[in-house]
């Protein structure tokens, strides 16, 4: 390794170091809903409102969309807009940064969709030894 | 929406229905640890052992190294090697499918980088409204 790649390693070492500000920045997005959040509010093109979303988000509870938005919108990533209509209509979408962000999580949701029958194979396979061998050596 | 859109948008939906099997890879990457670890060995660009992964992702427990390397073993991202040493020394690296996913997830640390002082920002502004404002309307 030559010393411009060490000097990238230490860089991202320090990065990933605990309590340094960019990881709560990355654990927001390393997080499925997140991903999940900003993946439909970026596919669909549109702000949607919270029930929209619930319905669209398969297995998602009442509480962690509510959580996951509220973090989302606390880092500049959502917008939440209410429209005074009564009862008041609340929507969410996304700001520059959140397309940005929702670009980034769509790329790993495509790939994820492109490379599933080979990852799933791979799954089975090491299943399959799993069952024969013994247990590993760490 | 125009009809090509709508149809991003279902195909969308069914690629994340809870059990499709894409899902289930998607949920393997949206995970701060695997982010952590393909990326480490990604950006260091050579196998590592897992004393050396360890100390070098803060924070990390046995336990959950343990998991994470099983876990992206089993999905073909990240190869176990194991050199009959006395005692055997085992090395893990990525596959040619975790160096694609590597880059995937080091795009999103790399914004997260790029963007953390807007995103802190943000942070502060959104806790600091929180305080002054009543409960929001859902």
């Amino acid at each position: 390794m030559d010393t411009t790649s060490n000097d990238i390693a230490a860089e991202w070492a320090a990065t990933y170091r605990r309590g340094c500000p960019s990881r709560t920045v990355i654990e927001v997005l390393a997080n499925k809903w997140a991903l999940y959040v900003l993946g439909a509010l970026r596919r669909y093109d549109r702000p949607m409102r919270f029930n929209e979303l619930k319905r669209l988000l398969d297995g998602i509870t009442q509480k962690m969309l509510t959580q996951t938005l509220r973090a989302l919108e606390r880092d500049g990533l959502v917008s939440r807009t209410v429209y005074p209509t009564v009862p008041p209509r609340v929507e969410y979408g996304l700001t520059a940064l959140g397309i940005e962000a929702g670009r980034l999580t769509n790329a790993i949701g495509d790939w994820s969709v492109q490379h599933a029958q080979e990852i799933l194979a791979a799954r089975r396979g090491f299943d399959e030894r799993a069952t024969v061998e013994p247990a590993p050596v760490r």
